[in-house]
C-alpha cells in the first residue's frame, strides 16, 4: 500500500518538531510556526558537503510536508482491490470499483461533445480536410472551425510550440467567450492558456510566496490543491472556515478574524482563495456576497484569487454563477482597481475533458513588470499542449444557434447538465436519509460533502486503527461496498466534525445501487459501533 | 520590449547585494553565495504583517533571479519586428522574421508523422471507428493501434484523467521499446509520463533542492531549462565547463574540479545534468566517456540526471547514442546500483511534436518511499495530457516491418533525418567560412554553437549599450536579417569567449538564403568595427 508521507517521513517531520527548542504546537496546528522555524534550523543542521544518500530523510521536507487526498492511501487501496477483483472475482461483496473520488466524468462513461472532438481531430491530422470522405464524416462547422483555427497557428501546426502565453488567435476567441458570458470587455493580453487550472494556480502560489511568512487564505473545507501548492512553495495556509449551518456560507467577518489573527502572528497575508462553485462543498456564492468579498480584497490589497472552473456547474435553479471579474467591473472597478486571476479549465463544465489538461487564467489588475514575471515563468515551461489550449478556445465559443453543430451540441450539453442535477438530487436525498448523516444542497460544482455523526466507539476503532475517523469509515466503506469517497479530513473541517466528498458523476443507471449499497453499510457500520 | 528581469527587479537584486555586510562577490559570480545569504536576510526584513502591494518588489526573489534566454528579450524584439513586417512591409530588409533561437521544428513546416497523427485522431474521435469512410481514410495499423490505446484507458477516452504515473498499458509500451533500444529490461512501473521533459526536470530539482546549499552539477554551456529550474528551487547551480578545443568534450577531471570547488564552498551536490546529444553544443559522447560519468557518479554518490530528449538526432556517421541505462547495465550496475533518471520528450526527435507537449522519465535506482514521493508530486498535478502520453508510447514503439504503415513511416522519418543532416552540415561549413568565427559539427541535437572573435570595439559597442557582446550581436543580426539566434550568453560559457545558438531547423529552401543574410551582415559588422 503506497503511503503519501511514508512512515519515516512522518517520523522525520515529528523528530523535527522534538528538536526545536521554541516547540510550542503540534504538527498538526493551524499556522505551523513550530514547525516552520525548526524546519529552518534543520536545512542549517543538516548541511554538510558530502553527497547524502538519496532517501526521504534527504528530501526536500516541503516536498514531504505536502499531502494531496484526492489521489492519496484510498486511491491506492481501490487500485489493490481492483487488481484483486480481476484475478479473484468472487473474492469481495461487490464486481466493481466506483470511483467517486475524483471529478472525471468520461472514466465513469459520460461521452464527449461531438464538436469538440470533430475539431481537434481534424487539427491534429489536417490531411483529412484534402478529402472528399470528410464532408460525410465531419459537420461543415467543426471543418471551418478547424481551418480557423489552423491559420492561427505558427505553421499552422499543433505540433509546434506556441508563445508561452498561448496562441493569439485562440486568446482573442477565449476572450470575446469571457465578454459574451459577463457584458464587460476583457483583454486577450490578459489571458495565460494553462494544462489546467492546477499549473496556474502554481504559478500564483511561486509568484507570491516568499517565504513561511507569507500566507494564503483559503477555504476550508478546500480542494486539497491549494493546502499542496502552499506547501510546496513554502508557504503558511491561513485558514477560513465555510459555515456549513447556512449551506457552506462565506462570512466576511470569518475572513477578518482570520486576516487578524494571521497578521498577529506575524503572517503577511498575500491572497485570498474562494472556489465557486465551490469544492467540496457544492455552494453557488449569491452576488451581494460577491461584492463583500471584492470589498474585503480591496480593502486590504489582497490578489482574489477565483477558481471558477464549475462556472457551467450550476443546479439549483434560483441560483447563478457571476464571474468575480463581471462583479467588480459591475461594482465600478476597473483594470486598475483589484488584482483580480480567475481560473478556467476543460476538466469540467458539461464536457469534462480532465485528460485533455487545458485551461486559461485571465490576470487583471498587476502592473506590466509583474506580468513579465508572468510570461517568464510560463516560458520557462514553454507552452500549454495545443490540444488543450484549442480546447479552451471551443468550451468558451461552443456552436452557436444556426450552425450545423448546433442542435446536436445543445442536446449533448443539456443532456449531460439535467442528468448531473438529478444524480445530485438522488444522493443528496439519499444520504439525508441515513442516520446521523446531514448533507447540504449541491447548488453546483459535481459533489456532495455530507456529514457524519460518528459514534464514539468508533472513534475509538479509528484511533486503535491510527486512521482520522472520517478515513476509518472511508476505508470500510470501500471494503464493504467497492465505493470510494474521499474522507474530509483530506479537504479540511471544523475541528471534531467528519464528512467525506463523494462525486455526483457515475451514470445513471447506477445510481440506486450505489444508493442502496451506501445504505446497507452505513446501517451496519453505526449498528457495529452504537454508543 | 518585455525585459526577463526588469529593471527594477535587477535594482532591487543589486540593492540586496550591497545591503549585505558579508557582501564579498558580485551577482555574476558562479557561486552567489553572497547573493544567498542576502537573500535571506532580505527575506526577514522584509517580514511584514501589512500585505504589500504587489510590484516585483515583492514577489518571489527565485522568479526574480530566474533567467530563460531562449524566450528571452530577443524573442521580444522578434515579435515586435513581425508586426511592424506586417503593418509596413517595406521598412525592413527582409521579408519574414527567421526563427532560428528554438527547436521547433514544426513552425518552419515540418510534416508530421501521418501514423502519429493518424492515431491521435482517432483516439480522440473514436466515432469515426463505426464508420466505413474511415477504412479508406485511414490505414488498417493506425486503427488497431487506436483501438488498442482506447482499450487501456480509463473510460476508453482521451478526456479522462489517468493514473497519476500514466496509463499503464501506454507505460508497457514505453518500456519494451526501451529494451528493444538497449537490449536490457526495463520496468513500466519506473516510467512517469510527463508534459514533455521540461516538467520532469522541475519535479527532480523539487525533490532534490533542500536550500541553496544544495548544488545540482550543470554542463556550461548548458540548456537554460536547468539553471532556471534550479534558481526557482532555490538551489545552487554548480557549472562544469565542456572543452571547446575538443568538440565540447565532458572531461571527468573537470568534473571532479568542480565538484571539490563547491564542496568546499559547503555546497552539497546531489546530481550531475548530462545533455546527450549536448544542447546547445551538439555534440554525442563516447561510449567510454559515459562510462567513466557513470564511475564518477556512483564513487560521489550523485544522482544522474540524463537528458536523452535528442537520442534519435544524431548525425555523424562515426557516432551512435547510447542511453545511460544500457552503458550502466552493460558495465553490470543493476537497478539498485545507481540513482538515474533519464528523460525522453516528442518534442524532438524526427517527430518534432514540440506542441503535444509529451514526454517521460525513466526512473532507476530509488527506494520505494521515495519513489512514493515521486507519485505524490506527479498526482498533485493529476496526470500528463493523454494525447500526449499516446504520442510517447508511439515514438516508442513506431510502425515495425510488416506494418501497413512502415513504409511510409520510414519514408518521412529517413527523409526528415537526412535533411537535418545536410542542413546541420551547410551552415557549419557556413559559419566556419566566416571570418573570426568558429564552429564544432553537430554531431546531433539541432543546433550549431559558433563560436564569435568579436573585435575590442564591438565589445566596447555593446558595453554602451549594456548588453553583452553576443547579444549585442544577435539583437544586430536580428535588426539587419530577420535571422534569430540565441546569445551564447543565455546558455553559459567560458569568460571572455563569445557565441550564439543557431538551429538547424529551417527548411532547406530557406538555408541558402540564411548563409547569404548572415555572411553579409557578419562581414559588415566586422568591418564596421574593426580593431
Amino acid at each position: 500500500m503506497r503511503k503519501f508521507v511514508g512512515e519515516r517521513a512522518k517520523r522525520l517531520i515529528h523528530t523535527v518538531v522534538k528538536f526545536n527548542p521554541y516547540h510550542t504546537t503540534t504538527f498538526s496546528s493551524s499556522n505551523n510556526t513550530s514547525l516552520r522555524s525548526s524546519f529552518r534550523s534543520y536545512t542549517i543542521m543538516a548541511s554538510n558537503v558530502a553527497t547524502p544518500p538519496v532517501t526521504v530523510d534527504s528530501l526536500n521536507l516541503k516536498v514531504l510536508k505536502c499531502e494531496y487526498a484526492v489521489r492519496g492511501e484510498i486511491v491506492s487501496v481501490a487500485q489493490k482491490l481492483q487488481q484483486d477483483l480481476q484475478a479473484n472475482p468472487g473474492d469481495h461483496p461487490f464486481q466493481e470499483i466506483l470511483y467517486c473520488n475524483i471529478g472525471n466524468p468520461q472514466s465513469l462513461g459520460q461521452k464527449p461533445i461531438t464538436f469538440f472532438r470533430e475539431v481537434l481531430a481534424l487539427c491534429d491530422h489536417p490531411a483529412l480536410m484534402d478529402k472528399k470522405e470528410t464532408n460525410t464524416l465531419f459537420s461543415a462547422d467543426s471543418i471551418k472551425r478547424a481551418l480557423m483555427i489552423l491559420d492561427q497557428m505558427p505553421g499552422r501546426a499543433t505540433g509546434a510550440y506556441s508563445q508561452s502565453q498561448g496562441i493569439k488567435g485562440l486568446r482573442d476567441t477565449i476572450a470575446a467567450g469571457i465578454e459574451a458570458r459577463d457584458g464587460f470587455p476583457a483583454d486577450p493580453n490578459d489571458i495565460f492558456l494553462t494544462d489546467g487550472a492546477s499549473p496556474g494556480v502554481h504559478m500564483m502560489m511561486q509568484l507570491l510566496i516568499r517565504s513561511e511568512n507569507d500566507g494564503i487564505l483559503c477555504p476550508i473545507p478546500q480542494y486539497p490543491l491549494y493546502s499542496a501548492s502552499i506547501a510546496l512553495h513554502g508557504g503558511t495556509l491561513v485558514r477560513y472556515y465555510l459555515d456549513e449551518a447556512t449551506g457552506w456560507g462565506l462570512e466576511i467577518s470569518e475572513l477578518k478574524k482570520q486576516l487578524e489573527a494571521a497578521r498577529q502572528k506575524g503572517i503577511t497575508v498575500r491572497a485570498l482563495v474562494v472556489i465557486n462553485p465551490g469544492n467540496p462543498t457544492g455552494q453557488v456564492l449569491a452576488e451581494e456576497n460577491q461584492r463583500q468579498i471584492v470589498e474585503f480584497c480591496k480593502k486590504e490589497g489582497l490578489v482574489l484569487l477565483a477558481d471558477e472552473v464549475y462556472q457551467e456547474n450550476v443546479y439549483a435553479p434560483d441560483k447563478e454563477f457571476h464571474s468575480f471579474k463581471k462583479v467588480c467591473r459591475s461594482m465600478g472597478y476597473g483594470v486598475k482597481d483589484i488584482l483580480l486571476v480567475s481560473f478556467q479549465s476543460v476538466s469540467k463544465g458539461y464536457h469534462g475533458e480532465c485528460g485533455k489538461r487545458g485551461g486559461y487564467m485571465e490576470v487583471t489588475g498587476f502592473n506590466s513588470e509583474v506580468r513579465g514575471q508572468f510570461y517568464k515563468v510560463a516560458s520557462v515551461n514553454l507552452c500549454a499542449n495545443i490540444s488543450g489550449q484549442i480546447l479552451s478556445s471551443l468550451v468558451m465559443s461552443p456552436p452557436k444557434d444556426g450552425d450545423k453543430s448546433y442542435d446536436g451540441y445543445l442536446s449533448e450539453r443539456d443532456g449531460i447538465l439535467k442528468s448531473l442535477a438529478r444524480r445530485a438530487k438522488t444522493l443528496e436525498d439519499a444520504f439525508n436519509n441515513l442516520k446521523g448523516v446531514t448533507c447540504n444542497k449541491a447548488e453546483g460544482a459535481m459533489y456532495l460533502f455530507p456529514r457524519i455523526d460518528l459514534p464514539k466507539k468508533a472513534i475509538k476503532a479509528a484511533e486503535d486503527a491510527k486512521k482520522a475517523p472520517d478515513a476509518y469509515y472511508a476505508i470500510r466503506l470501500l471494503n464493504a461496498t467497492g465505493i470510494v469517497v474521499v474522507p474530509g479530513s483530506g479537504f479540511g473541517q471544523v475541528p471534531g466534525t467528519w464528512h467525506f466528498r463523494c462525486t455526483i458523476l457515475p451514470q445513471e443507471d447506477k445510481i440506486p445501487a450505489i444508493v442502496t449499497r451506501l445504505s446497507d453499510f452505513h446501517s451496519k457500520f453505526m449498528n457495529e459501533f452504537r454508543d
